[in-house]
Parts: structure tokens; C-alpha cells; sequence
């Protein structure tokens, strides 16, 4: 709903803004902003939110542990994505939960201990927080939210959307599509974020790493997000896109969204690390306005808006 | 409700986890937590809720400029007195905004702008965040959270709660009570954040500046929080307590909360420096285990667990 029309608003706030405050190197409109510390340290931060009901199934006011982990992992590993798609390492997190005024006590340790026990598994750990109900006059729904803190590549440095260069090819991890299962407890709530992915891609590729993030959206609003930031055209081969097992097809691999894999452009003739996770060449940056493009048999389409279901 | 159960037990586990992680030096429990970057720098951060109907009256879907400048600037507000509390210098700042299906584009926008405004009126610039909506079918009050960055004091490092001493003469900013008036419009919307008295004080006072925290819910059940982490008792003379025009009497300067005014603890002796801001002394720190007493010409009370009014 509000989110695209105040993110700009916000952006644009930010750029004015930002320029008196030396310290902020990226402000907001990447997947992480990044800060100067006055000894030279780099830092990456971002804050995502879990919300019963949006990005999680509904809990009810005593949920099981089983669905309690997900919902921890998830939080973790959601904005741990964020630091996977400018190379990051993580350093520490905060996080905060709102809770219905009637959740149970011990539901609540169980979220509080997953989330601790998540943060160490991904050698982020959560080291404070905010633990607040909702008023009995005003309940809501589970709100948790998660602020990493994490370091830009020692020798890289943070990579940004806004690097792509024309003739870069385009490439991507994993296979996309899918995530979010009819049944509400897809791929979205166990994927594994691409931190060791992004690092190693930053250490073996160095500068022809040009630009990077991670996909949240689905491949066609995402990918025109970083054409947008980086002044061009991404065009992908639809024969090329690697689909989920659990993606009905390529229109799912496109728009459904939730994959946390990561896109990013490297300078042509590169050689690419290999991996224990499969990248695959999909496409390539071509000149252009921002714009996402599907190269077809059928033509050229234009996948920018809501993917290819909508902007074909 | 769950908060303080909840608290001690992430501490504990926060205790365990965190000496797997050498970057961490100070986790959950105090102020802010401390992060080692490996160049050197010091890092604080700490994060925290303001929700609608608990720490802001009742918005509605379409709240008036005025209140929403509020809202934005006690959003700010509290995170950064969490960094004062610790003698830091506030470095950026990240927001989210979790708003009902149904609010105001309109207010939407005016919050983003008044949390920008506030960020850099502060010197806490807002380099991200993360706006999303309630589900229709799960819908909740407008909810945010700001987690501040900051940088510990250049020289005194960190100030903990952890860090006074028997024998330390206690101190306190300003006056004490009154803040959360009756008709919700009170002093705690419009407090100013003491992070050039917590910064004045590390500099002037130097390792003399034993311990600090700020008091947001009562200097009682505050007082005996820096009390626990010293392993000390801090004992308050009924006389010297600051009294806010605004508080009823000096229950309320003890118990009524959100007063975001610096408690801390200096060495005996110690020469303390002229600020703007009255600093008065309110006692001293004594051997035992935990506990905030009140010293008056009845005798003695303590107030550790919700304030004189519960505890006398």
C-alpha cells in the first residue's frame, strides 16, 4: 500500500539530507546503508519487519514451537539477506517484538530463545532488544522487527545496486520461484541467506563485481530496481532463468517473490568463482532507463512493474 | 507483562552466547550494547518500540500534523537517550513503521518527514528503515521502532551501569516526575535527549564517571537495575530529590516514570562540571545487593520494586 510512494519520498529526503552528515556513505534505497566510523570501520545496517499475518502465517495467541522457529529463522534471515547483497559480513543484531496483550509467557520465551539461537547459528548475535505488548484497547498482531549490524568486504567494500555497467553479464543463485506455498510454509520461511555466497563473490571477483542485491520482490521488480539505480537495462533469457521445483513455471520464477537469492552484474569475460550453490548466467545489462526485459522467442517483454504476469 | 521475565532470561542467554563472539562487549541488560569493529571503533546501539495506546495516546487513521511531530520526535527521542545513558554520540539511526491498513497516506508521509526531520535536528540522521502495513485481517496500532547507532565517548569509553562503586556520590539531571500528564500530552512526548550532558560529564569526569544509565521507568525501579549490575545499594535522600513542577509530589519524582534524565555515579571528591542542564546530588552508593533506598526522617524505604508508592 504506502510502502513504494513514501520509500521515494524517503529516499529523497535522505539524499538532501544526508550530505550533512559526513559519516553516512549510502543512506536509505539500498539493501543495507552503509557507514564510515571515525576509525575506519564500514559498517552495514538494515531493519526488515515479520508481521503475523504478512510475511508470516497467523500464530494465534499460543503457537506451536515448530511454527515459532520458522518464524525466529525467518527474522534472522531476512535482513541477514540484506548483508548477503552488498557482500557483508555480519557483526550483531538487535531485535524488538510487539505482542498481542494475551500471547502466551511461554510462546514468548520460545520466540526469545529462537531468535537468540538463530542469531548465533548465523553468527549474528542478537545483542538487545525491545520486548513490548500491545495495549488491551489497541491490540495487534505479532510485530517483530531486526536491525543487522554487519562489516563491508574487507577488500571489496560494500557492493551497491548502483554499479552495473553496460555489457556486464548478469547472474544469478539458486533457483527462483515458489517460496511462498499455497499452504503459507514454503521456502519463504526456511531459505538459507547468501552471506558465504556474497563474500566469496566479492573476494574472487574484486572490482568486476559491479553491482549486487538480494530478491525479495521476485526477479522483474526487483532486477528494475537495480536498473534504476544503476541507469540501465537488465535483459534476461527466458530460457536461461533457473525455476524453483516448487514454482509452477517461469511466471512464477519471475513474480513470486520471497526468494532471497542473489542477483548481481559482473564485467564481461570474468572468471567465476564456483560454488557450492549454482549461479546461473542469466542475462545481461544492456543501455537503458531502468528497466527489467524478458527476452523470449515470443520478443521482448517488459517485466519492470509486477513481473511478467502484469507487465507482459 | 512478559517484559521483565523475558528480560532476565535473554540476559542469561545473551551471557552464554556472547563470549562466542569477541566483538561483542557488552550485550543485553544495559543501555546500549558495546560492539568491538576491528579497526577500533566503538560502537553502541539499542533499539525500542513506541506504539500506539502504550508509550504515545491513541492516533487514530488519520492523525494531525502536530501529534504526528510528536510521535516522530519521542521515537527519536528514546533511542538516543539510551545512547547519553552510555556517554555516547549518536552516529545514524534506522526506523520502521508498522501502520494500520486504513492510515493516512497523507499522515503516513508526515511521520516519515517528522522522523527525518527529528533524526537530523538530533544529529541521528535516518539512513533507512522499513514501512510496513498490518494485514487487513490482522490489523494493530501504529507501531514503530528506531534502533540509534552511536559511538562510545572517545576517551571514557562506554559508561555501564555496571561500574559504580561504595562510596560514590549519585547525581541526577534535571527534576523528576510528572512526565506522563493525565491527558497523555505530557513531558515524555517532549524531553530533550541528555547526550550532551552524558558526553560533557564522560569528558570532564573521566574515569571518576564510575557508572550512568538514563530513568525511563522510575528512578526506583531504575535505580535498583544499576544497583544489581554494580552489586551495590544506592541510597537517595527524600530532601534532595529534584521534584518536577509537573509531579505531584516526590512519589510521583520517584515512581512515575519516562523521565529520561541521567542517574550516575561518581567517585567521592570528584569536581563536577557546570552544564546548562541542573545537575543535582541525591546520594550515594553503599554496600549491598541490589537494592534503591529512600533515606527520610521516617527511616528508610525501599522503592527497588515498583517505586515508594508499592515498595514503602
Amino acid at each position: 500500500m504506502h510502502e513504494s510512494t513514501l520509500l521515494s519520498m524517503v529516499q529523497h529526503l535522505a539524499a538532501t539530507q544526508n550530505r550533512r552528515f559526513p559519516q553516512v556513505l549510502v543512506g536509505p534505497g539500498d539493501d543495507c546503508a552503509v557507514l564510515a566510523a571515525p576509525r575506519g570501520d564500514q559498517l552495514l545496517v538494515t531493519v526488515d519487519h515479520v508481521v503475523e499475518g504478512r510475511h508470516v502465517p497467523a500464530l494465534g495467541l499460543n503457537p506451536d514451537a515448530t511454527l515459532l522457529d520458522l518464524v525466529a529463522r525467518k527474522t534472522v534471515a531476512r535482513s541477514l539477506s540484506d548483508l548477503a547483497a552488498m557482500a557483508g559480513s555480519p557483526l550483531a543484531c538487535v531485535v524488538t517484538a510487539c505482542l498481542p496483550p494475551e500471547f502466551a509467557q511461554l510462546a514468548a520465551e520460545t520466540l526469545a530463545r529462537r531468535l537468540h539461537a538463530w542469531g548465533e547459528h548465523f553468527a549474528c548475535p542478537v545483542v538487545g532488544g525491545d520486548i513490548a505488548s500491545f495495549a488491551k484497547a489497541a491490540p495487534g498482531p505479532v510485530t517483530l522487527t531486526l536491525t543487522a549490524l554487519g562489516l563491508a568486504h574487507p577488500t571489496r567494500g560494500p557492493v551497491l545496486r548502483s554499479g552495473a555497467q553496460v555489457g556486464d553479464d548478469v547472474y544469478v543463485t539458486g533457483a527462483l520461484g515458489g517460496s511462498l506455498a499455497s499452504d503459507g510454509m514454503g521456502r519463504h520461511l526456511t531459505f538459507e541467506p547468501r552471506v558465504a555466497e556474497g563474500a566469496a563473490l566479492a573476494s574472487a571477483l574484486g572490482p568486476a563485481l559491479h553491482a549486487m542485491m538480494d530478491l525479495s520482490d521476485g526477479l522483474g521488480v526487483d532486477a528494475a530496481r537495480l536498473a534504476v539505480a544503476s541507469h540501465v537495462d537488465m535483459e534476461f533469457d527466458a530460457g536461461a532463468i533457473p525455476i524453483s521445483p516448487a514454482a509452477r513455471d517461469l511466471r512464477g520464477a519471475i513474480s513470486d517473490g520471497e526468494d532471497y537469492e542473489l542477483l548481481f552484474a559482473v564485467a564481461p569475460g570474468a572468471a567465476m568463482p564456483t560454488l557450492a550453490t549454482p549461479i546461473t548466467r542469466i542475462g545481461r545489462v544492456m543501455p537503458g532507463a531502468g528497466r527489467a526485459l524478458l527476452r523470449s522467442p515470443a520478443g521482448q517483454t517488459d517485466i519492470s512493474t509486477s513481473g511478467w504476469l502484469h507487465g507482459g
